[in-house]
């Protein structure tokens, strides 16, 4: 198995596998392509992409890489369909925004050891293949996730993709610590955001309140007002710990809604985040480290659920450069 | 009394009142001010702000308007130190975010009927005189606020001002429905942005969190990680309105936290603001309106808090020139 996918499907050429596509062939990759829309193909056939006429023909393509790129729920039958014509050497990805739930349908295809989950950390308001851009899903941070069975080969083959042609860092993390910190800086700021939208339209002075808003409530709430369909689909497919966390939030705001209400202190609630507010990024300092011996991929990513991040491998010397923060 | 005031007295040079004064400066108007704090006195001067000493001497600087920009805890005794030395016909207006405390100040000095709240919206993270800009205030949007016994000429004054140097148009509205409309643009998306970075530092994977934190989140919670005394004296300030908002923020977020766990339908949640969403901005037509009739304060109030704004004004033949929408 090659650890530098020369050759990479692509499953899905909307905005993000349409991305990841066009970052690929300006690399001088070769991408093999497929999507259910018949424009769509057309549009990527257009861009360089080689496209094919079914899934069965794309499994079958000879690509060491398949990257998953479809929407959730269409990711168990994707998966399926693929298992079916699979060669047994192809490493697959995804750049799903939820991780859990992906790894659930991999496995149940039985094609669990050869998966590695991605998710790049980017994205645009827009949707589709015309709106993709190679320019998108690079430099900018991307989770990988691992589970105790991840064959090595395959985190290897997706590493060299993101921190290649990506030119990306990989943030190595178990599915559930991605999926519950991606809820706090993505899922639950976008429900936020769509209940100051539904705080507003339910109001009695609805009319003023849209006529004073400024600048940064119109910012703090456009991607509630453009995308409410992918806001919600993001948001039900993490839905256990976007939850989690609403609960909390729901909680906070009623303590200190009495607090208010109380005229008592509410300084606490103001300081809390003192230790990340202001706070300078700490020193990072690279160094390598081995993979591949029994337990790598709980050592990976558990130094990952501490801020390490790899941002080059070397498959060969069976190693990683790892950036590591140092406590201050 | 003169409606169109060639001559200025400002009390607090930091950032809001200090852009008053540049943007009056650069207009050619006189301005008066004062600062309790000698430095920013000092900076001030070399703006071509006419510095005195005391509060007392502004009192008496015979400008027919005074504006108080300072903290809101500060307006009381502001407001009680200018009563004592102010000619009858002086007209005061203030920059604060809240407007009905600021009110019951005035009232309690004995300066109600000449006294127009007025509340621009904008401002920066930054604050102090050096901060300040001639361009902050103008062309953004103002509430003003009256109440049955506002005088009028106090009204033109300062609707002349605002449509004047400041370019900007005024929102006519009473104390309540502005401090409940800013609580749900201003007030309460501060809060919650405070509040996302509570989550954050509270969780078990806060390092992961804020390692994969792309833009958006960063944008969103910028307000929450520079100034949060500020945010915090903002929302005290307006205790009650952002009160009842947190409740039934709290509440809607435990409601779609059940919905979540519970597989439930959520399409209502992401629906509910769909009547402003992606909504054009009404039409608008303007025209001439009377004012000074008995109850114009209501009136014009009331077609405030239906959207109307007031555009222009011509004390002269009593009237203002309003933009009203027209349901389309």
């Amino acid at each position: 198995m090659s650890q530098h996918a020369q050759h990479v499907a692509v499953v899905g050429l909307g905005l993000i596998g349409g991305s990841v596509a066009q970052t690929l062939v300006a690399d001088g990759r070769r991408v093999t392509g497929w999507d259910p829309d018949a424009s769509t193909r057309e549009l990527a056939g257009a861009a360089c992409v080689e496209v094919v006429a079914t899934l069965e023909e794309l499994a079958a393509s000879g690509a060491p890489l398949v990257v998953v790129a479809v929407p959730l729920r269409a990711v168990r039958a994707t998966v399926e369909g693929l298992a079916a014509s699979l060669p047994a050497s192809t490493v697959l990805t995804d750049v799903a925004s939820v991780k859990g739930p992906v790894r659930d349908a991999v496995q149940a295809a039985g094609l669990g050891d050869r998966y590695v989950g991605a998710h790049p950390m980017a994205g645009t308001e827009h949707s589709g293949f015309a709106a993709a851009d190679p320019d998108l899903l690079r430099e900018v941070r991307w989770a990988v996730t691992l589970d105790e069975t991840t064959n090595l080969d395959a985190f290897f083959t997706v590493a060299e993709m993101i921190t290649g042609p990506f030119a990306s860092v990989v943030h190595p993390l178990t599915d559930d610590v991605h999926d519950e910190a991606v809820a706090l800086v993505s899922h639950v700021p976008h429900v936020v955001a769509t209940e100051l939208l539904n705080l507003v339209v339910g109001s009695p002075v609805s009319e003023v309140a849209q006529g004073l808003a400024a600048g940064s409530f119109r910012d703090g709430t456009r991607v509630a007002r453009t995308t409410p369909r992918r806001t919600q689909a993001m948001v039900t497919d993490n839905a256990g710990w976007v939850a989690a966390a609403l609960r909390l939030a729901a909680r906070d705001l009623e303590v200190l809604a009495s607090q208010l209400e109380e005229g008592a202190q509410v300084d606490e609630f103001f300081d809390r985040a003192d230790p990340i507010r202001g706070a300078a990024a700490p020193d990072r300092s690279t160094r390598s480290l081995q993979v591949g011996a029994d337990g790598w991929q709980t050592d990976l990513t558990e130094r990952g659920r501490q801020g390490a991040q790899v941002v080059a491998v070397d498959p060969g010397a069976a190693s990683v450069e790892l950036s590591e923060g140092r406590a201050g």
